[in-house]
Protein backbone atom coordinates (compact mmCIF):
# COMPACT_ATOMS: atom_id res chain seq x y z
CA UNK A 1 0.00 0.00 0.00
CA UNK A 2 0.93 3.85 -0.98
CA UNK A 3 1.58 3.82 3.22
CA UNK A 4 4.26 1.55 3.02
CA UNK A 5 6.52 4.11 1.96
CA UNK A 6 5.01 7.11 3.46
CA UNK A 7 7.11 9.56 5.73
CA UNK A 8 5.99 8.21 9.06
CA UNK A 9 6.42 4.77 8.20
CA UNK A 10 10.18 5.08 7.42
CA UNK A 11 10.52 6.97 10.27
CA UNK A 12 9.18 4.32 12.40
CA UNK A 13 11.36 1.68 10.83
CA UNK A 14 14.78 3.33 11.45
CA UNK A 15 13.42 4.14 15.06
CA UNK A 16 13.09 0.20 15.89
CA UNK A 17 16.69 -0.11 16.28
CA UNK A 18 16.04 -3.78 16.59
CA UNK A 19 19.39 -5.26 16.90
CA UNK A 20 20.51 -2.83 19.96
CA UNK A 21 19.97 -2.95 23.80
CA UNK A 22 16.97 -1.09 25.53
CA UNK A 23 19.12 1.69 26.83
CA UNK A 24 21.23 1.78 23.24
CA UNK A 25 17.74 2.07 21.55
CA UNK A 26 16.38 4.29 23.95
CA UNK A 27 19.30 6.80 23.45
CA UNK A 28 19.56 6.73 19.41
CA UNK A 29 15.47 7.45 19.63
CA UNK A 30 15.79 10.29 22.05
CA UNK A 31 18.62 11.55 19.88
CA UNK A 32 16.95 11.58 16.85
CA UNK A 33 13.72 12.74 18.33
CA UNK A 34 15.29 16.07 20.10
CA UNK A 35 16.96 16.63 16.64
CA UNK A 36 13.23 16.80 14.95
CA UNK A 37 12.01 18.66 18.01
CA UNK A 38 14.56 21.39 17.57
CA UNK A 39 16.25 21.28 14.42
CA UNK A 40 12.48 19.95 12.27
CA UNK A 41 11.69 23.57 11.04
CA UNK A 42 14.78 23.83 9.50
CA UNK A 43 14.94 20.65 7.76
CA UNK A 44 13.55 19.13 4.45
CA UNK A 45 11.68 15.80 4.37
CA UNK A 46 13.90 12.93 4.32
CA UNK A 47 14.08 12.17 0.30
CA UNK A 48 16.02 8.92 -0.01
CA UNK A 49 14.73 6.56 -2.23
CA UNK A 50 12.80 3.90 0.10
CA UNK A 51 15.89 1.20 -0.95
CA UNK A 52 18.26 3.50 0.12
CA UNK A 53 16.63 4.20 3.62
CA UNK A 54 16.56 0.56 3.81
CA UNK A 55 18.95 -2.03 2.91
CA UNK A 56 20.85 -5.19 3.52
CA UNK A 57 22.84 -7.56 1.79
CA UNK A 58 20.96 -9.77 -0.48
CA UNK A 59 22.14 -13.33 1.19
CA UNK A 60 20.18 -11.79 4.66
CA UNK A 61 23.82 -11.05 6.22
CA UNK A 62 23.46 -7.67 7.34
CA UNK A 63 20.97 -4.48 7.45
CA UNK A 64 20.95 -1.26 7.37
CA UNK A 65 18.46 1.70 7.71
CA UNK A 66 19.10 5.22 7.34
CA UNK A 67 17.73 9.03 7.44
CA UNK A 68 18.95 11.93 5.66
CA UNK A 69 17.30 15.45 6.45
CA UNK A 70 18.68 18.23 4.55
CA UNK A 71 18.61 21.65 5.91
CA UNK A 72 16.41 24.41 4.62
CA UNK A 73 18.02 27.39 2.48
CA UNK A 74 17.27 29.76 5.07
CA UNK A 75 18.68 27.70 7.83
CA UNK A 76 22.77 26.82 8.91
CA UNK A 77 21.73 23.04 8.24
CA UNK A 78 23.56 21.26 5.37
CA UNK A 79 22.22 17.90 6.21
CA UNK A 80 21.61 15.33 9.48
CA UNK A 81 22.20 11.95 8.83
CA UNK A 82 20.75 8.97 11.28
CA UNK A 83 21.08 5.87 11.20
CA UNK A 84 21.91 2.13 11.93
CA UNK A 85 23.91 -0.51 10.44
CA UNK A 86 23.69 -4.88 11.88
CA UNK A 87 25.54 -6.90 10.30
CA UNK A 88 25.93 -11.02 11.81
CA UNK A 89 29.36 -12.61 11.90
CA UNK A 90 29.82 -15.96 10.08
CA UNK A 91 31.21 -17.33 13.56
CA UNK A 92 28.15 -16.07 15.57
CA UNK A 93 27.81 -12.48 17.25
CA UNK A 94 27.51 -9.32 15.29
CA UNK A 95 28.39 -5.84 14.59
CA UNK A 96 26.03 -2.41 15.47
CA UNK A 97 26.65 0.82 14.60
CA UNK A 98 24.11 3.52 15.46
CA UNK A 99 25.14 6.82 14.76
CA UNK A 100 24.06 10.79 14.01
CA UNK A 101 25.85 13.10 12.30
CA UNK A 102 25.00 17.27 11.69
CA UNK A 103 26.79 19.09 8.68
CA UNK A 104 26.57 22.61 8.84
CA UNK A 105 26.73 25.09 5.76
CA UNK A 106 29.33 27.75 5.12
CA UNK A 107 26.86 30.09 6.26
CA UNK A 108 28.26 29.32 9.69
CA UNK A 109 31.76 28.20 10.92
CA UNK A 110 30.75 26.31 13.95
CA UNK A 111 31.77 22.55 14.35
CA UNK A 112 29.57 19.74 13.12
CA UNK A 113 28.64 16.88 15.13
CA UNK A 114 29.30 13.20 15.56
CA UNK A 115 28.04 10.36 17.79
CA UNK A 116 28.22 6.94 16.53
CA UNK A 117 28.23 3.80 18.75
CA UNK A 118 30.37 0.80 17.59
CA UNK A 119 29.67 -2.31 19.43
CA UNK A 120 31.00 -5.96 18.26
CA UNK A 121 31.29 -7.98 21.27
CA UNK A 122 28.90 -7.54 24.16
CA UNK A 123 31.25 -6.58 26.37
CA UNK A 124 32.71 -3.70 24.56
CA UNK A 125 31.40 -0.61 22.86
CA UNK A 126 33.32 2.04 20.87
CA UNK A 127 32.13 5.66 21.56
CA UNK A 128 32.98 8.60 18.93
CA UNK A 129 31.04 12.09 20.25
CA UNK A 130 32.42 15.31 18.91
CA UNK A 131 31.92 18.41 17.71
CA UNK A 132 34.22 18.35 14.97
CA UNK A 133 36.06 21.71 13.92
CA UNK A 134 35.36 22.95 10.51
CA UNK A 135 38.47 25.78 10.87
CA UNK A 136 42.24 24.60 11.96
CA UNK A 137 42.41 25.42 15.67
CA UNK A 138 46.16 26.39 15.24
CA UNK A 139 45.85 29.61 12.35
CA UNK A 140 42.18 30.10 14.27
CA UNK A 141 42.89 30.28 18.14
CA UNK A 142 39.57 32.43 18.95
CA UNK A 143 37.73 29.44 17.32
CA UNK A 144 39.54 27.38 19.67
CA UNK A 145 38.51 29.50 22.62
CA UNK A 146 34.86 30.05 21.71
CA UNK A 147 33.74 26.58 20.69
CA UNK A 148 36.14 24.32 23.02
CA UNK A 149 38.06 26.50 26.10
CA UNK A 150 35.47 28.89 26.71
CA UNK A 151 32.78 26.04 26.59
CA UNK A 152 34.60 23.67 29.11
CA UNK A 153 33.53 20.88 26.63
CA UNK A 154 36.46 18.96 28.04
CA UNK A 155 34.40 18.10 30.94
CA UNK A 156 32.31 15.75 29.15
CA UNK A 157 35.39 13.87 28.09
CA UNK A 158 36.87 13.97 31.55
CA UNK A 159 33.74 12.58 32.80
CA UNK A 160 33.54 9.63 30.80
CA UNK A 161 37.39 8.90 31.68
CA UNK A 162 36.68 9.31 35.20
CA UNK A 163 34.69 5.66 35.26
CA UNK A 164 37.12 2.31 35.14
CA UNK A 165 35.60 0.89 32.36
CA UNK A 166 36.58 3.39 29.88
CA UNK A 167 39.75 4.06 28.28
CA UNK A 168 41.04 5.93 25.04
CA UNK A 169 40.40 4.95 22.03
CA UNK A 170 42.69 5.43 19.00
CA UNK A 171 41.88 5.15 15.76
CA UNK A 172 43.95 3.04 13.12
CA UNK A 173 43.11 5.92 10.94
CA UNK A 174 45.17 8.59 10.80
CA UNK A 175 42.73 10.85 9.67
CA UNK A 176 40.23 10.03 11.97
CA UNK A 177 42.87 11.16 14.57
CA UNK A 178 43.63 14.49 12.55
CA UNK A 179 39.75 15.58 12.11
CA UNK A 180 38.86 14.80 15.49
CA UNK A 181 38.49 17.95 18.27
CA UNK A 182 40.88 18.57 20.79
CA UNK A 183 38.03 17.61 23.50
CA UNK A 184 36.70 14.71 21.15
CA UNK A 185 35.43 11.08 23.25
CA UNK A 186 36.80 8.79 21.79
CA UNK A 187 36.85 6.06 24.32
CA UNK A 188 36.40 2.06 24.30
CA UNK A 189 34.21 0.99 27.56
CA UNK A 190 34.83 -2.78 28.58
CA UNK A 191 33.11 -4.51 30.93
CA UNK A 192 34.59 -7.91 32.23
CA UNK A 193 32.97 -11.05 30.65
CA UNK A 194 29.61 -12.30 32.08
CA UNK A 195 28.43 -9.41 33.11
CA UNK A 196 26.79 -8.41 29.75
CA UNK A 197 23.95 -5.13 31.19
CA UNK A 198 27.10 -3.54 32.33
CA UNK A 199 27.55 -1.40 28.95
CA UNK A 200 23.86 -1.25 29.13
CA UNK A 201 23.94 0.23 32.45
CA UNK A 202 26.96 2.74 31.09
CA UNK A 203 24.99 3.82 28.27
CA UNK A 204 22.06 4.70 30.32
CA UNK A 205 24.01 6.36 32.83
CA UNK A 206 27.24 7.93 31.80
CA UNK A 207 26.80 7.80 27.44
CA UNK A 208 23.31 8.68 27.16
CA UNK A 209 23.70 12.26 29.44
CA UNK A 210 26.45 13.26 28.38
CA UNK A 211 25.65 13.00 24.15
CA UNK A 212 22.22 14.59 24.99
CA UNK A 213 24.12 17.58 26.55
CA UNK A 214 26.64 17.91 23.85
CA UNK A 215 23.78 17.31 21.51
CA UNK A 216 21.77 20.03 22.70
CA UNK A 217 24.71 22.15 23.29
CA UNK A 218 25.38 21.56 19.55
CA UNK A 219 21.88 22.55 18.19
CA UNK A 220 21.63 25.51 20.26
CA UNK A 221 25.03 27.19 20.09
CA UNK A 222 25.94 25.95 16.91
CA UNK A 223 23.12 25.20 14.53
CA UNK A 224 20.70 28.20 15.32
CA UNK A 225 23.06 30.11 16.56
CA UNK A 226 24.08 32.99 13.93
CA UNK A 227 28.07 33.71 13.00
CA UNK A 228 29.05 36.36 10.45
CA UNK A 229 30.92 34.93 8.21
CA UNK A 230 32.92 37.05 5.28
CA UNK A 231 32.93 35.30 1.62
CA UNK A 232 36.52 34.50 2.02
CA UNK A 233 35.90 32.30 4.45
CA UNK A 234 32.82 31.25 3.33
CA UNK A 235 34.87 29.55 0.78
CA UNK A 236 37.45 28.45 3.04
CA UNK A 237 34.68 26.70 5.01
CA UNK A 238 33.23 25.37 1.73
CA UNK A 239 36.45 23.73 0.51
CA UNK A 240 37.38 22.33 3.80
CA UNK A 241 34.03 20.79 4.29
CA UNK A 242 34.21 19.84 0.52
CA UNK A 243 37.51 17.96 1.29
CA UNK A 244 35.93 16.26 5.07
CA UNK A 245 32.94 15.09 3.28
CA UNK A 246 34.70 13.60 0.61
CA UNK A 247 37.11 11.41 3.13
CA UNK A 248 34.24 10.20 4.85
CA UNK A 249 32.39 8.70 1.95
CA UNK A 250 35.49 7.46 0.95
CA UNK A 251 36.99 5.94 4.57
CA UNK A 252 33.45 5.52 6.41
CA UNK A 253 31.36 4.37 3.96
CA UNK A 254 33.47 3.28 0.47
CA UNK A 255 35.66 1.22 2.25
CA UNK A 256 32.99 -0.64 4.27
CA UNK A 257 29.52 -0.92 2.29
CA UNK A 258 30.77 -3.03 -0.05
CA UNK A 259 32.18 -5.82 2.25
CA UNK A 260 29.08 -5.45 4.81
CA UNK A 261 26.29 -4.95 1.77
CA UNK A 262 27.86 -6.67 -1.59
CA UNK A 263 28.29 -4.36 -4.14
CA UNK A 264 25.60 -3.83 -6.08
CA UNK A 265 23.42 -2.54 -2.97
CA UNK A 266 26.45 -0.45 -1.82
CA UNK A 267 26.87 0.96 -5.18
CA UNK A 268 23.17 1.72 -4.98
CA UNK A 269 23.24 3.15 -1.44
CA UNK A 270 26.69 5.15 -2.27
CA UNK A 271 25.83 7.34 -5.38
CA UNK A 272 22.78 8.47 -4.07
CA UNK A 273 24.51 9.44 -0.69
CA UNK A 274 27.63 11.13 -2.76
CA UNK A 275 24.93 13.27 -4.32
CA UNK A 276 24.18 14.44 -0.98
CA UNK A 277 28.02 14.60 0.21
CA UNK A 278 29.28 16.31 -2.84
CA UNK A 279 26.46 18.90 -3.54
CA UNK B 1 88.45 34.12 31.89
CA UNK B 2 87.67 34.59 28.50
CA UNK B 3 87.65 30.60 27.99
CA UNK B 4 84.98 30.49 30.38
CA UNK B 5 82.66 32.00 27.80
CA UNK B 6 83.53 30.35 25.12
CA UNK B 7 81.48 28.61 22.82
CA UNK B 8 82.93 25.41 23.81
CA UNK B 9 82.64 25.71 27.55
CA UNK B 10 78.96 26.44 27.42
CA UNK B 11 78.28 23.46 25.82
CA UNK B 12 80.23 21.72 27.84
CA UNK B 13 77.90 23.00 30.64
CA UNK B 14 74.90 22.23 28.33
CA UNK B 15 75.61 18.44 28.20
CA UNK B 16 76.34 17.67 31.59
CA UNK B 17 72.22 17.57 32.04
CA UNK B 18 73.38 17.32 35.76
CA UNK B 19 70.33 16.56 37.25
CA UNK B 20 69.11 13.87 35.75
CA UNK B 21 70.27 9.71 35.25
CA UNK B 22 73.13 8.08 33.18
CA UNK B 23 70.83 7.14 30.17
CA UNK B 24 68.97 10.02 30.56
CA UNK B 25 72.05 12.35 30.08
CA UNK B 26 73.65 10.34 27.36
CA UNK B 27 70.34 10.00 25.16
CA UNK B 28 70.06 13.75 25.21
CA UNK B 29 73.91 13.89 24.59
CA UNK B 30 73.13 11.42 21.56
CA UNK B 31 70.49 13.34 20.16
CA UNK B 32 72.37 16.67 20.57
CA UNK B 33 75.33 15.63 19.34
CA UNK B 34 73.92 14.36 16.19
CA UNK B 35 72.23 17.36 15.47
CA UNK B 36 75.41 19.04 15.23
CA UNK B 37 77.06 16.38 13.01
CA UNK B 38 74.01 15.73 10.42
CA UNK B 39 72.76 19.74 10.45
CA UNK B 40 76.32 21.77 12.21
CA UNK B 41 76.87 23.21 8.94
CA UNK B 42 73.27 24.44 8.43
CA UNK B 43 73.70 26.09 11.77
CA UNK B 44 74.89 29.34 13.31
CA UNK B 45 77.12 29.20 16.89
CA UNK B 46 74.28 30.18 19.24
CA UNK B 47 74.42 33.37 20.34
CA UNK B 48 72.23 33.37 23.23
CA UNK B 49 73.97 35.69 26.14
CA UNK B 50 75.65 33.49 28.55
CA UNK B 51 73.09 34.64 31.51
CA UNK B 52 70.40 33.34 29.08
CA UNK B 53 72.12 30.17 28.20
CA UNK B 54 72.47 29.15 31.63
CA UNK B 55 70.40 30.67 34.92
CA UNK B 56 68.72 29.97 37.65
CA UNK B 57 66.56 31.02 40.45
CA UNK B 58 68.57 33.61 42.75
CA UNK B 59 67.34 31.65 45.64
CA UNK B 60 69.27 28.19 44.56
CA UNK B 61 65.95 26.24 43.98
CA UNK B 62 65.81 25.98 39.86
CA UNK B 63 68.66 26.08 37.12
CA UNK B 64 68.32 25.78 33.34
CA UNK B 65 70.67 25.49 30.49
CA UNK B 66 69.48 26.06 27.43
CA UNK B 67 71.17 26.51 23.35
CA UNK B 68 69.46 28.18 20.34
CA UNK B 69 71.33 28.16 17.28
CA UNK B 70 69.65 29.28 14.21
CA UNK B 71 70.07 28.23 10.44
CA UNK B 72 71.84 29.76 8.49
CA UNK B 73 69.87 31.82 5.70
CA UNK B 74 70.95 29.53 2.79
CA UNK B 75 68.96 26.67 4.62
CA UNK B 76 65.79 25.41 5.69
CA UNK B 77 66.03 25.98 9.68
CA UNK B 78 64.95 28.49 11.86
CA UNK B 79 66.22 27.44 14.89
CA UNK B 80 66.99 24.65 16.97
CA UNK B 81 66.37 24.44 20.86
CA UNK B 82 67.87 22.26 22.91
CA UNK B 83 68.52 22.04 27.19
CA UNK B 84 66.88 20.97 30.50
CA UNK B 85 65.63 22.48 33.94
CA UNK B 86 65.68 21.14 36.85
CA UNK B 87 63.47 22.19 39.74
CA UNK B 88 63.65 21.70 43.28
CA UNK B 89 60.57 20.91 45.13
CA UNK B 90 59.82 22.30 48.24
CA UNK B 91 59.03 18.85 50.04
CA UNK B 92 62.08 17.19 48.72
CA UNK B 93 61.85 15.83 45.08
CA UNK B 94 62.79 17.41 41.76
CA UNK B 95 61.10 18.18 38.24
CA UNK B 96 63.51 17.58 35.37
CA UNK B 97 62.29 18.46 31.90
CA UNK B 98 65.04 18.09 28.70
CA UNK B 99 64.28 19.20 25.22
CA UNK B 100 64.80 19.61 21.95
CA UNK B 101 62.99 21.27 19.25
CA UNK B 102 63.30 21.99 15.67
CA UNK B 103 61.51 24.69 13.91
CA UNK B 104 62.20 24.63 10.17
CA UNK B 105 61.11 28.00 7.86
CA UNK B 106 59.33 28.52 5.11
CA UNK B 107 61.28 27.53 2.87
CA UNK B 108 59.97 23.85 3.27
CA UNK B 109 56.29 22.49 4.66
CA UNK B 110 57.88 19.79 6.01
CA UNK B 111 56.87 19.26 10.36
CA UNK B 112 58.95 20.54 12.86
CA UNK B 113 60.74 18.30 15.87
CA UNK B 114 59.98 18.30 19.23
CA UNK B 115 61.29 16.12 22.39
CA UNK B 116 60.27 16.64 25.55
CA UNK B 117 61.11 14.20 28.45
CA UNK B 118 59.47 15.38 31.64
CA UNK B 119 59.56 13.84 35.13
CA UNK B 120 58.98 15.22 38.21
CA UNK B 121 59.07 11.59 40.36
CA UNK B 122 61.26 9.06 40.14
CA UNK B 123 58.60 6.02 38.80
CA UNK B 124 57.21 8.09 36.09
CA UNK B 125 57.95 10.00 33.26
CA UNK B 126 55.94 11.97 30.65
CA UNK B 127 57.29 11.99 26.68
CA UNK B 128 56.28 14.02 24.23
CA UNK B 129 57.81 13.25 21.01
CA UNK B 130 56.50 14.25 17.25
CA UNK B 131 56.99 15.79 13.76
CA UNK B 132 54.36 18.08 14.90
CA UNK B 133 52.30 19.67 11.60
CA UNK B 134 52.94 23.10 9.94
CA UNK B 135 50.05 22.29 8.06
CA UNK B 136 46.02 22.41 8.48
CA UNK B 137 46.19 18.28 7.54
CA UNK B 138 42.79 18.43 6.98
CA UNK B 139 43.03 21.06 4.30
CA UNK B 140 46.18 19.47 2.71
CA UNK B 141 45.33 15.54 2.70
CA UNK B 142 48.57 15.03 0.71
CA UNK B 143 50.59 16.10 3.37
CA UNK B 144 49.14 13.94 5.72
CA UNK B 145 49.88 10.81 3.33
CA UNK B 146 53.87 11.96 2.86
CA UNK B 147 54.92 12.57 6.12
CA UNK B 148 52.85 10.53 8.03
CA UNK B 149 50.90 7.99 6.22
CA UNK B 150 53.87 6.77 3.19
CA UNK B 151 56.31 6.77 6.16
CA UNK B 152 54.37 4.72 8.70
CA UNK B 153 55.26 7.27 11.56
CA UNK B 154 52.57 5.59 13.64
CA UNK B 155 54.79 2.27 14.13
CA UNK B 156 57.22 4.68 16.14
CA UNK B 157 54.22 4.97 18.73
CA UNK B 158 52.59 1.93 18.45
CA UNK B 159 56.13 0.74 19.73
CA UNK B 160 56.05 2.22 22.76
CA UNK B 161 52.17 1.48 23.39
CA UNK B 162 52.77 -2.23 23.08
CA UNK B 163 55.24 -2.01 26.70
CA UNK B 164 52.53 -2.61 29.66
CA UNK B 165 54.25 0.69 31.46
CA UNK B 166 53.16 2.74 28.35
CA UNK B 167 49.75 4.64 28.87
CA UNK B 168 48.31 7.85 26.85
CA UNK B 169 49.43 11.10 27.81
CA UNK B 170 46.36 13.66 27.84
CA UNK B 171 47.87 17.14 28.08
CA UNK B 172 45.26 19.85 29.96
CA UNK B 173 46.10 22.06 27.15
CA UNK B 174 43.16 21.73 24.22
CA UNK B 175 45.95 23.83 22.05
CA UNK B 176 48.64 21.27 22.61
CA UNK B 177 46.36 18.79 21.69
CA UNK B 178 45.64 20.55 18.65
CA UNK B 179 48.99 20.95 17.52
CA UNK B 180 50.02 17.37 17.77
CA UNK B 181 50.34 15.07 14.64
CA UNK B 182 48.24 12.32 14.48
CA UNK B 183 51.43 10.38 15.15
CA UNK B 184 52.66 12.19 18.32
CA UNK B 185 53.79 10.32 21.07
CA UNK B 186 52.70 11.87 23.98
CA UNK B 187 52.84 8.85 26.73
CA UNK B 188 52.91 8.74 30.23
CA UNK B 189 55.44 6.01 31.27
CA UNK B 190 55.04 4.96 34.73
CA UNK B 191 56.76 1.44 36.74
CA UNK B 192 55.82 0.62 40.24
CA UNK B 193 57.41 2.46 43.05
CA UNK B 194 60.62 0.91 44.53
CA UNK B 195 62.14 -0.25 40.89
CA UNK B 196 63.53 3.14 40.19
CA UNK B 197 66.37 1.97 37.60
CA UNK B 198 62.96 0.94 35.39
CA UNK B 199 61.94 3.81 34.16
CA UNK B 200 66.35 4.05 33.25
CA UNK B 201 65.91 1.23 31.53
CA UNK B 202 62.63 1.87 29.18
CA UNK B 203 64.76 5.06 27.93
CA UNK B 204 67.60 3.04 27.22
CA UNK B 205 65.82 0.26 25.34
CA UNK B 206 62.72 2.01 24.05
CA UNK B 207 62.61 5.62 24.63
CA UNK B 208 66.30 6.26 23.29
CA UNK B 209 65.83 3.71 19.92
CA UNK B 210 62.62 6.04 19.08
CA UNK B 211 63.81 9.06 19.54
CA UNK B 212 67.03 8.36 17.39
CA UNK B 213 65.15 7.35 14.76
CA UNK B 214 62.74 9.90 14.78
CA UNK B 215 65.53 12.38 15.03
CA UNK B 216 67.22 11.25 12.14
CA UNK B 217 63.97 10.69 9.60
CA UNK B 218 62.85 14.73 10.67
CA UNK B 219 67.47 15.79 9.89
CA UNK B 220 67.40 14.06 6.43
CA UNK B 221 63.45 13.88 5.15
CA UNK B 222 62.33 17.13 6.98
CA UNK B 223 65.39 19.67 7.65
CA UNK B 224 67.49 18.63 4.56
CA UNK B 225 65.24 17.79 1.58
CA UNK B 226 64.11 20.52 -0.67
CA UNK B 227 60.40 21.54 -1.18
CA UNK B 228 59.10 23.57 -3.70
CA UNK B 229 56.78 26.14 -1.63
CA UNK B 230 55.49 28.59 -3.68
CA UNK B 231 54.62 33.03 -2.39
CA UNK B 232 51.76 32.20 -1.19
CA UNK B 233 52.42 28.73 0.75
CA UNK B 234 55.24 30.32 2.11
CA UNK B 235 53.30 33.22 3.39
CA UNK B 236 50.84 30.53 4.76
CA UNK B 237 53.26 28.96 6.46
CA UNK B 238 55.09 32.08 8.10
CA UNK B 239 51.59 33.26 9.34
CA UNK B 240 50.99 29.98 11.02
CA UNK B 241 54.40 29.32 12.18
CA UNK B 242 54.31 32.55 14.00
CA UNK B 243 51.27 31.72 16.04
CA UNK B 244 52.33 28.66 17.06
CA UNK B 245 55.85 30.35 18.29
CA UNK B 246 53.78 32.82 20.05
CA UNK B 247 51.87 30.26 21.65
CA UNK B 248 54.87 28.21 23.02
CA UNK B 249 56.07 31.38 24.43
CA UNK B 250 53.00 31.49 25.66
CA UNK B 251 51.80 28.47 26.94
CA UNK B 252 55.29 26.74 27.31
CA UNK B 253 57.67 29.33 28.63
CA UNK B 254 56.02 32.39 29.82
CA UNK B 255 53.16 30.94 32.53
CA UNK B 256 56.31 28.47 33.81
CA UNK B 257 58.96 30.59 33.63
CA UNK B 258 58.34 33.52 36.23
CA UNK B 259 56.97 30.09 38.82
CA UNK B 260 59.94 28.54 38.15
CA UNK B 261 62.93 31.17 38.12
CA UNK B 262 61.60 34.35 39.58
CA UNK B 263 60.43 37.35 38.01
CA UNK B 264 63.49 39.12 36.74
CA UNK B 265 65.25 36.04 35.59
CA UNK B 266 62.01 34.73 33.42
CA UNK B 267 61.79 38.62 31.99
CA UNK B 268 65.12 38.78 31.13
CA UNK B 269 65.57 35.03 29.44
CA UNK B 270 62.09 35.50 28.22
CA UNK B 271 62.66 39.02 26.13
CA UNK B 272 65.97 37.48 24.14
CA UNK B 273 63.99 34.22 23.41
CA UNK B 274 60.90 35.98 21.98
CA UNK B 275 63.09 37.89 19.68
CA UNK B 276 64.13 34.47 18.14
CA UNK B 277 60.57 33.30 18.28
CA UNK B 278 59.00 36.44 16.87
CA UNK B 279 61.36 37.58 14.68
Amino acid sequence: SASMNSGDEQRARLMEFPYVSGPHRDLMVELLSSVETRLGSSLRPCNLPPDVRHFGHPAGTAYASIQLRPGRPSSQIDFILGGWIHCKFPSGGALNITSLSGYLNSSTDAPNFRLELIQSIPTSLVLVLDLTPRKDLILHPDHLKTYYEDTQLDRYRQRLHALPEVSPYISPSLYVRAAVSPTAILVSIDVGAGETTAIEEIIQDHVGPVAKELLQFWMESCACTERCVGKAERAYLAERDRLIKNKTIELDLGSSFPRLFGQDVADRVLTVLTEHYKK
